[in-house]
């Protein structure tokens, strides 16, 4: 079945994944997460040459790529138990009836398995930790899958380097040959997304990249999903009693979030509607006058960015409060700072279509709502699906005493309708990686939002679910034995169950 | 953001849906189960005079849609106490953590929402279990979804007489109005599936419209999940041994699995791998002969397999067991009983081409294999993705004590590659509506394999994960409250987790 198309590298690298298949997936769980664990160990003792290679490549700080390879690290330590524990099996028994209510019930037992081999596409703004050894790659495997790589252009040497230490690291945990592979080039990341050993397809940049992406594994003769993270703006909403009670932590929350990693996040809030006569034009100006000038990550996003900012300046009823401006070097390097601007309800409602498009780098937009501004009709009026959407409440209205709580509680309902995770009185940069993280959320924001690219619920991305009828033990999964002997949540439905249905909805 | 292209009446019926929401999804999930309840009962009240419209309309006895309106009204009562237990809503709680490995971890909850309004193709060959107040139905009203179901052409009548029953029973219930809408039409349901405010699809049906509405949704300006459940071969594979030790029951199983409701169901076996030399001809003639004549759903179903038939029959090598014939009446209905073909396996091979596309009908191919043939093999040489497939085994080649178990071990293996169910000593129809029930399976069984059409977990389609972050109590779902009012299972991960990760898989 291998595709002509394929260059004869390209066809090894995808029959290696597929020939080791089977193998991953038969893995016992431990030893999958005993992988993991390598993996997690490797790129910590190889940290001070990685990081340097990925500094000179990115521009990123050395602080935070020390700090994220250390999240890269922890997230593999975290799948690596998340195979352990087996949620995402979500192994469930039936015991054969012979009462139940349709005529007699077989033995069904049904979890979820590996999909097979996944192709990651890596991003430009996380060099470890979306990136070869990173999220996607870790829920991966934890799922059984072997896992092939398109590398990032942004940063190839890092991620060759880190592609040896990932495949030494698993190499040496035993895992079968084939269970990792590294390719270059987008026209090769089109041809392995349509080759028909390629299972699904995961992906972290543009809404433009990631839809013609998507389009392609839809398009395929045997469709495929694709778990593309694209583009956010994360709008946030403060309230007036909020501004009066914490005017200064506000401003300087906002431009540390804005400017971080120079903006080049896709959880940077982009628009921020604040109350008329808020007041932190001068306390945005100090803090902004603070941020470090930050390199942006490469010559085309710095010119992208300074486009997009030329426009936004240039829209009407705009009025800078902070002018981060774009410094090129000799380069082609972009430095930046925190560019915030402000703009009326109105002037935004006027202007949206030259407004509302992202500006991946470190700029925001202050939208100013006039008095009795209906906040929650505002998110379908301009906005598509998001990442985040944050709300900034004063303690009395987050306890739910105020005489606008109804209000806030539509506004939050907007938000949960429209985005992935909604934050209070926070900002949506620093996506924690834990077990309840949601990392996505309706298009634009990702191309399938049922499931998330951080925090361990990631790993159901790559599982599909197989019922077993009748099966004898011999030849049934360990993970639905009678015994458990993974001891994986298993749940089990009596003989006898169907004779209760629909009372406990009887009142 | 009404589409200019749907009828006044569409738009209504959309529009509805759309308004109708957020209040069907903020309902507690005891009002949704009590009024999927009342349209179970209202279902059975009106049981005679439906099932006497679906007689007429569809040919199918009137044992078959007692029966089916019974699975109707139990996978209601089903889901009503799966939208209590509140499984698909997945809550998950991560307690703040000022000792969290990659610095202070905020307070995480996260859970399913639904997704909003769902469009429904209705199948034909259900038109109770998969049609207006079917599977899919249940399960996104159970999600807490609007439905707008698209009448399958093959019984309009009866689509409007149950969506009658569904909307007062709805209404009497309590339920929002919009939360049930019915539409006619191949163009109104593809107008109606491109429209925004429709949030997921849900058909069963042939592969090439499944595909064709498959690729409408992927293709919308906002893509959307497409559950698509279309055609599907089901092999079985028959041992040596157990031949040898139920011939007869095997030969009689076959034919009343094959020609069951006129061979119209999507679980048909299609396939069957049976050694060369089985014997079973004159055991499955004779069975054949025993299947009462049986009206197919209308003349293009029946023409077209009659059509299919012929192309069978004249295939190279084809032997004929059972000759069932179709038999037009003078209002062009077809009557059928069972044919069952039988080929070798070389003959199969070299008519690869002409006999692998499903026959819609009573009729059955066996493929006669040489001992010594590697089984697993057969499967990716054949198939594409399956709903089913089966092994037949002896009693002791069953409990995993015979020479062959690494060869049956790896037949299984193969088999949950490519299919959704693995049956053993059984036949696939009559699939088991229980909450471990997969009824789905890779491309082209399925246009998303990663949930199932039958069974509680389907409710898992039509919800979405939502993340809320520091949220306060007055502003948090109560699937999330500490105190978990509703009872769902609620997944904690306790401060200091971070600190063991990796331990566990460290040996």
């Amino acid at each position: 079945m291998a595709q002509e198309s394929l260059t004869p590298e390209l066809e090894r690298t995808v029959a290696a994944a597929a020939d080791a298949a089977p193998a991953v997936a038969a893995l016992d769980p431990r030893d999958r997460a005993a992988a993991l664990v390598a993996v997690a160990d490797a790129l910590e003792e190889h940290r001070t040459e990685l990081v340097e290679i990925g500094t000179t490549e990115t521009g990123l700080t050395t602080a935070r790529l020390n700090g994220e390879l250390t999240r890269t690290a922890v997230q593999l330590r975290m799948f690596a138990d998340t195979a352990i524990a087996g949620d995402e099996v979500d192994a469930r028994i039936d015991e054969a009836d012979t009462e139940y209510a349709l005529g007699a019930r077989p033995d069904v037992r049904r979890m979820h398995l590996p999909l097979g081999p996944i192709l990651n596409f890596a991003a430009s703004n996380f060099p470890f930790a979306f990136s070869v050894a990173g999220g996607d790659t870790a829920s991966a495997l934890a799922a059984g899958c072997p896992v092939i790589v398109k590398a990032h252009s942004g940063h190839p040497e890092l991620s060759d380097a880190t592609a040896q230490v990932v495949g030494d690291a698993l190499r040496g945990a035993g895992m079968p040959a084939g269970t990792f592979g590294l390719i270059h080039g987008q026209e090769n990341g089109v041809a392995v997304l349509q080759d028909p050993r390629i299972m699904a397809g995961a992906f972290t940049g543009s809404i433009a990249a990631g839809r013609r992406l998507a389009d392609i594994a839809a398009a395929r003769p045997t469709p495929i999903p694709f778990f593309g993270e694209l583009g956010s703006v994360n709008p946030v909403f403060v309230t007036t009693a909020a501004v009066a009670e914490r005017a200064d932590d506000l401003a300087s929350g906002l431009v540390t979030s804005v400017s971080g990693s120079a903006g080049q996040l896709c959880t940077k809030p982009g628009f921020v509607f604040l109350p008329e006569g808020h007041g932190l034009d001068a306390a945005i100006a100090s803090a902004a006058e603070n941020v470090a000038e930050h390199r942006m990550l490469g010559p085309r996003i710095a010119s992208g960015f300074a486009r997009r900012r030329d426009e936004i300046l240039a829209a009407d009823g705009v009025r800078v409060i902070a002018d981060g401006g774009v410094r090129l070097d000799d380069d082609e390097q972009g430095w930046v700072t925190a560019t915030v601007v402000a703009v009326s309800l109105d002037d935004f409602r006027r202007n949206h279509d030259a407004l509302i498009e992202e500006a991946f780098g470190p700029l925001t937009i202050i939208v100013e709502t006039p008095a009795g501004t209906d906040l929650a009709s505002l998110l379908p009026e301009f906005f598509a699906g998001n990442l985040t959407g944050t709300v900034h409440l004063s303690a009395e209205e987050a306890a739910g005493s105020t005489g606008n709580r109804a209000e806030l509680a539509a506004l939050v309902g907007a938000l949960s309708r429209q985005v992935g995770r909604v934050l209070f009185n926070g900002w949506p940069t620093g996506v924690a990686v834990t077990p309840a993280m949601q990392h996505g959320g309706p298009w634009p924001a990702t191309t399938n939002d049922s499931s998330t690219s951080v925090g361990s619920a990631a790993i159901q991305r790559f599982v599909r679910p197989v019922a077993y009828q009748n099966a004898p033990e011999a030849f049934l999964p360990a993970a639905l034995h009678d015994d458990n002997p993974l001891g994986v949540p298993q749940r089990r439905s009596p003989a006898g169950d169907s004779t209760t249905w629909g009372d406990a909805a009887r009142r």
